[in-house]
């Protein structure tokens, strides 16, 4: 593996977790010091991504300084909070109702100053609540341009600071606007700054039935826009958050590869949901699957895989997937 | 309308939702005298299904009788607590931990006898839990026996009550056992109790990419065991719980007609998550949509239906259905 | 109905129709003067698509003229073949081999050519075989770049003439690149050309599971991209290409306000695929559908649809559609 | 690999295929003599399925006989050709024609006969126009009820033949009646007859969203009633019918390890349409992934399998896997 892979989750995985049905949580509620305390133990785990209001607030910045140096995790995301809180839920840059647009928008602003006390440089921005489930209910037209707006106005009020937007094509709502690899593209081009780019979470290109590398491809290709990234899995029907190796290594193995042939420096990080697991496990089982499936790549020379893609063979492709599993 | 259509509505449409991102909940909690209220207000609606331990339990059955009375809503069914606590986590009547299977059919028995004792003969078991995740996670063979010998056992413990198996494809496990309308009856044949039958959630049919009237056929061809209707609807990848009318309208013709057909005698019951809607509004809405589709059903003469079914002919069975809507 | 509506068909609904299982045609093969004569008496059609290769080539494009003619029939689009060829069948302008490539953007110029003979100003560029299906098989990098380069070649080529991409996620290869409307735009975005423009087939957006009525919002804010739009229906899975009307009709309802609202100004064109039923009856009930809908759309003033989607209310949206109607 | 494991593959992988766009097909059209010459190069192969029709008729069984023999190649199952021909789309045992209907069941008995000619005591029904597109175009009690009295009928006839149902959720129509596995475990319960069974297609259970071990369990639990096994993959929105190896390893681990589990001693047949690559190296490389893959499943003590598979670890599971694959 080169040196240069550094793994990352979201504190998310060491805490209690629930769904619409198991309202009090499928485990315990855990403490801050806790769940960072958890992390530290994951096996080569070298930064944690805060979720807000779940993990940090203008209150607990220094707490979260401390941990994050006593543990030696560097802070490598915020995802500011526009997902978590009842006022949100119809929508955040794209809500109707003006007020709320511009509580979501300072809130970002805030957020953007607090990540950068933090020694980090990329909030994300997850547009959950800014879509729609019904006909007739969304002005496509002024969501849309709410958004580009917005996004705008955030993104000149830090310019030292990255905002990643993370698109994903359904949950919480049954649409999301900024739902696509191409949508997010799409809106980049209207946004047009050098400080804002993407967080490519891999279930969420999945549940679009994108092909991963395919997307951090286009990334490239598209000014070079991948912020960061989000490693899990899913059965492509829905965001299943599963452990990292659970259904699509195939498919894994052709993104590992994509992201090693892109340049891509960013953090390899976890986005995993635990409902029924413990989180430490399923942190180390998945960087596990990462490490053994980066090396199964490795153990391919590069120009032996760039000839199998340059000639296109169907059959050639499966005998370099089989060569880097079996051999 | 035909007289002998009765609606019913769960009472969680008048409670607080949730899911996994917004664990405090998109409204306030409810009391069950406040939900029973909101109930009352519903236009139509004649009975409340509802959820053990969200709205029922041991001590509070005189409670609910008093306002099942007071409201003069009856009690449709009773949904046994299979599902909200994290201890049912790894599955119920298949839980690999034989203590909690236990505890699952003690459960289900209890409630078979609060149920009976509030003047409703009809449970339903929904094996929400009863499924997995990952490949390698189950043991396909013990569980679906566990699941045929639990049923069986539960079903001789009251020959007098009727227990409903809800079959759902996925959520929250990413596979669910009981997953399929077919896996339904297939159970079915297994378990052979006069007592056992299905219910339909025409929102988990959608999910399965089953035909909802289908559905509802086989249920009659396999010895007329649909013992219960769940009426919402979805966009087919997830079981959205939108407002009946939202998405399928053609198909919920052909299905409206069918239940017809069959002569099946139960209840119309609602059961839609109103996460962003007033849930009173919401039940309005979906039962105005519910006369008004039976309404355009009806405003063909079954002759001239069956004549188009037995034909099966696609350009007539479209311009029946669009009869039905633009006369 | 407003008087600027005109209906259109692709020639092949009069045509034979085939599968994988079925190669030798669920009908008897068609001359191009009985697919003529099949869609004059189709009622309200005033224009007919051709597919190139199936319909028209360099040798009877007097024959296109006089039938059109005769028939009272404009052609509304040529669609280029550069899917109907084994010769296609490892993609055209991202094809590995320069040969290939070169001949699809040659075969393009010759249909802009010859279109602008027939009076048409518009082909459709579907790039059904670019694309992949295994892993390590495609070069994302340069099939996007070579597709880009091609669409500007040969936009440049005819300044005069309109170049429609129709985007598809999938079918015939399992991943084709130009896959969604997000994708379509981010293309349209590089090659940058006041020429080239977007085909919206919507069931190509509900198989993307995309709402069809943001696809077309969309092209609209992005520099008004909607050249040309294609019609029938499916059940998300797949390009069923299946009679309009037959499934989603709320979303319809929508998509049809919302082609109005942002002043589209082409073709109502039907892309059905009537395997099993007559092409012509097809299409007649296809366009009675579509006349049926946008009377109901108009039915209700366009100040009462905006006032509801300004609101956001998913009941009132749903009530909106129910009064559409059942009025 | 144990020694009982033999491979098959229908023959068609040898052949031409064509799809609904490219109508003249992705290859050349073969003899039989060259299909069976090509399969005789696949290594490890020891039998071909036929598809009637494609591949045997009245006329050739002779010949059909000596190339079998020629090549040492078994003929593992004869598919019935209900499906390949205009006569059969609008249904078979299901057809609303009953002229129709017994030309159908005929056409199964003639082949019983023929099959039976041939040393092989296995035909395949597959119903694949035996379903619907449209709302309100197929009667469900009908269309079953002659099902099951169709298949019946022909499970009469020879006694000593095996008749495999394989299920398939959509294509060639949107819906088919025998859809899922819980669908032909229903089937099988009203037909009641030792020699008829199923045959699983693994990309018809991907299709369904089934995990494919608990479909091949089932099979097992429910009469020991699996006859077949088809071997692809695909990305589950469609059968793809990919090689294998291609998409779901860790899934086909799992599945593979049931098939041994439950004492299955059938034959592992291919069943991929390689449209754009090269039969003979299509089987090939299905071959070698499936030896690979079993290999990785032998490489671990079925005790400790049988370890995690009670324990239902999540972790647990991924670790194995991952023990399987990268040790």
């Amino acid at each position: 593996m080169k040196k240069e892979i550094r793994f990352s989750s979201g504190l998310h995985l060491y805490g209690n977790t629930m769904d619409r049905f198991v309202g009090g949580g499928y485990k315990a509620n855990r403490t801050i010091d806790q769940m960072f305390a958890d992390a530290a133990t994951v096996k080569d785990l070298e930064g944690v991504e805060l979720v807000a209001n779940w993990h940090i607030n203008e209150n607990n910045v220094n707490q979260i300084k401390e941990l994050s140096k006593k543990h030696n995790l560097a802070i490598t995301m915020v995802i500011v909070d526009i997902f978590t809180q009842a006022k949100w839920s119809m929508g955040t840059f794209a809500a109707k109702n003006p007020a709320i647009r511009n509580q979501a928008i300072e809130e970002v602003k805030k957020y953007l100053d607090i990540t950068a006390q933090l020694g980090c440089d990329l909030i994300n921005l997850w547009f959950g609540h800014d879509g729609f489930d019904y006909s007739f209910q969304a002005d496509f037209l002024k969501a849309w341009q709410d958004i580009i707006d917005g996004v705008k106005e955030c993104a000149d009020y830090r310019p030292d600071m990255r905002l990643g937007i993370e698109y994903k094509i359904k949950e919480p709502r049954t649409h999301l606007h900024i739902g696509t690899l191409g949508k997010a593209l799409a809106l980049l081009s209207k946004v047009n700054k050098n400080n804002v780019g993407i967080v490519i979470d891999v279930g969420h290109a999945l549940a679009a039935y994108e092909n991963m590398a395919e997307s951090v491809a286009l990334c490239k290709l598209f000014d070079d826009k991948m912020f960061h990234l989000h490693l899990n899995d899913n059965y492509r029907a829905w965001d299943d958050d599963m452990m990292v190796g659970s259904v699509h290594l195939q498919e894994y193995l052709e993104l590992l590869y994509w992201i090693k042939k892109v340049g891509y420096s960013g953090w390899y990080s976890l986005d995993v949901f635990p409902y029924r697991e413990d989180g430490v496990k399923s942190a180390d089982e998945s960087i596990e699957w990462l490490k053994a499936m980066i090396k199964a790549v490795d153990s391919v020379d590069d120009s032996e895989i760039e000839a199998v893609i340059k000639s296109g063979d169907a059959v050639g492709a499966l005998a370099l997937i089989r060569k880097m599993l079996f051999r």
